[in-house]
């Protein structure tokens, strides 16, 4: 019989048994990318996520893809044609997403500390600004003051709530993200004339697996931006509810079922009071609408044996792929799932050690994988690769090679 | 009373309780730098760290510089003033350390997955190698043939034993550095001919703190060189008995008392069997080397408060110091050392959480810190800073501009 090494690789599988992506094979991936390691980030696999999720999510609510996830210019030009906005982190990030076919007054910034650079560019430009303190304010009615400009500002908000099951959480509790709704009435009732208030971003955690955290933190979201709105300047124009939305990594993790959390949305909709009557909802996610469209391969370039135990060393590890390596932030290190791309399906397989060519322990690609023999030469993949992996890891780190990307 | 915010200022100290680093505050020291964040190394304590260090080394232990600590080529140019040879663990830092004062010859290459790309830049520049796997010993042969030069062989050897009490072990056990002590008599006895044998690289962790452990691996360390010598092809020139001396990072930890670790290597020179008569010892390190000679400096962008708990927010975070936020390995996040450059010394302290500019909850640059009270605009010191800092760190997570580097 024969096993298959993972249950995730759904569209990958080509023909001969080979991971394919957009036709090509690793090989061929990696002779288009230009070198291994690479990232490949599959352009259909994209594209026919947001149309899932399109189907299923209420019309009312406007998908905003946070670019965080996945900056690379030509991925966030991609999803700019699927997408309705596009949330940014930072001026670098708010620069793509000006260069992308998104206008301006669809792309919202937060960021937890933003300087009055990013914030005059930010107004100037024209995006929603989500303020995130007393200061960032009054920052912004100078910048009015000084460009003649009218910011567009959305309050962020640290919410009296938490979203339960969250990879992080991001709102309840002392927080440094957003404005503890319990300073929000006196801010709201002594409104700048000089800032436009758009409306509240509300965003409890991120990377959430299961339906019913994410169904009562809608519940409170709505009943808190109803109790914000009695107290607003003006009717918010919009409420962003977040996201959180997550993928599965590691055994054991089931996809999200969007299903209940689509239909709790579309009874809370049916149901609005009227102070959000005519507001628009949006929803924003990053990592459920990249994650799985995109791979890391490498390249096996030795195999050794240490005291019984076999290692398949690689061109590729931490360097471009630190969440996979499981130094970033996780406290218990699990397996992403790893496979030999030539041989995906197979009914001899064998635990190996695959690491990276980095002088540190750290440098775990798959750790007691359940791989076909492997051999010099072979390409590996490791699955659930297209957000947060290029950006997020140390590149530089001992001096190898920086990581390709590619979007096919 | 005063009370001092921590116990490692020592030379930092300055006039009216500021830091100062080679004259200048820390304001003129980010004007310097073009920048806050940035990080500052401090010239005069990188080679008052060597002088100490060669005050204490036995004569006949040569000092190598392992740049993977620190690779900004100013620094490895001042460092190699100072040392008698480089170790490199990539293509990348091989060119920085050829361009420096260092001869060829003096520079060796260790890394667990060589290519043959690497191995060729390092052939034909006449570096030694350091041998991690027999498929490298071929690749050599090979490279040897194609290139007409003879290679510079030693073996990385994965020894028999373990570093106790290191923070990371690198040897002893199925690892994927080096080769494994049994494996070695064979290899040995089988030397090509194309091959210079050079000696042994025996190393087995890194970041201890307790004098005892490192003793204990001296003697293991001398002993296997001499077992391995009888096997040789002919005598070993040289054996690299790596390096492994820690720093203090975290509250309670101690500085390293180096004394006994050198009276002990003393008595092994005194005592060397005669198959290792005439042999150059070497020892390499890199964090012991540069660690607290640099400190990384921020800026203080906004002060608020959520439910009673006060965030100082900077300009500064995970994406230039990973390792500082804890989510570079660490199982349990502890402090670096962070202070007030501008008051030292208070006996009003108060707990802060600083934290950085990216929307995640990782970005922490100490969690509840007990500072003097702080205002926008003051500038905070991450001690310890000089190894493993900006090249360790994501530099383009969230798009926020990257870190400068000074040495001054």
């Amino acid at each position: 019989m024969k096993r298959s090494n993972h249950d995730r690789l759904g569209r990958l599988i080509g023909v001969n048994n080979r991971l394919v992506i957009a036709g090509f094979n690793a090989a061929e991936l990696i002779a288009i990318a230009g070198q291994s390691p690479c990232y490949i980030y599959d352009k259909a696999a994209l594209t026919e996520r947001v149309e899932t999720l399109r189907k299923q999510l209420p019309e009312a609510i406007k998908l905003h893809y946070a670019i965080k996830a996945n900056p690379m210019p030509a991925l966030v030009q991609h999803m700019a044609g699927l997408v309705d906005g596009l949330d940014v982190a930072s001026h670098g990030e708010l620069k793509v997403a000006l260069a992308s076919s998104i206008k301006a007054s669809d792309i919202s910034f937060a960021g937890p500390a933003k300087q009055v650079g990013e914030l005059t560019a930010a107004v100037v430009s024209g995006v929603v600004i989500n303020v995130e303190s007393a200061l960032e304010l009054a920052r912004l009615v100078d910048i009015a003051q000084q460009t003649g400009r009218r910011p567009q500002v959305a309050l962020r908000v640290n919410p009296d709530f938490e979203l339960k099951s969250a990879g992080m959480k991001m709102g309840g509790g002392a927080k440094p993200f957003g404005i503890d709704v319990e300073q929000l009435e006196a801010m709201l009732s002594d409104w700048p004339i000089e800032l436009e208030f758009r409306g509240f971003h509300i965003f409890c955690g991120s990377q959430n697996l299961k339906p019913e955290a994410l169904i009562e933190a809608h519940d409170n979201t709505f009943e808190l931006a109803a109790r914000l709105a009695a107290f607003s300047p003006c009717a918010p124009t919009h409420i962003n509810i977040g996201g959180g939305f997550g993928i599965p990594y590691f055994p054991g993790e089931q996809a999200l079922d969007i299903a209940p959390v689509m239909d709790n949305l579309r009874r809370l909709l049916a149901n609005l009071p009227s102070s959000l009557q005519g507001c628009e909802f949006i929803m924003e996610l990053g990592r459920y609408l990249v994650g799985e469209a995109g791979v890391y391969l490498c390249t096996v370039t030795d195999i050794k044996v240490s005291r019984g135990q076999s290692f398949a060393m690689t061109d590729g590890g931490l360097h471009h792929h630190l969440s996979n390596s499981g130094n970033f932030g996780q406290v218990i290190r699990k397996n992403y799932p790893v496979v030999a791309t030539n041989c995906l399906e197979s009914d001899q397989l064998e635990a190996v050690e695959v690491v990276g060519p980095l002088c540190t322990p750290l440098d775990i690609v798959g750790a007691k994988v359940m791989l076909p023999q492997l051999n010099v030469g072979d390409t590996i993949a490791v699955l659930q690769s297209g957000a947060y992996g290029a950006t997020a890891s140390p590149q530089r780190f001992l001096g190898h090679p920086e990581v390709e990307e590619l979007l096919i």
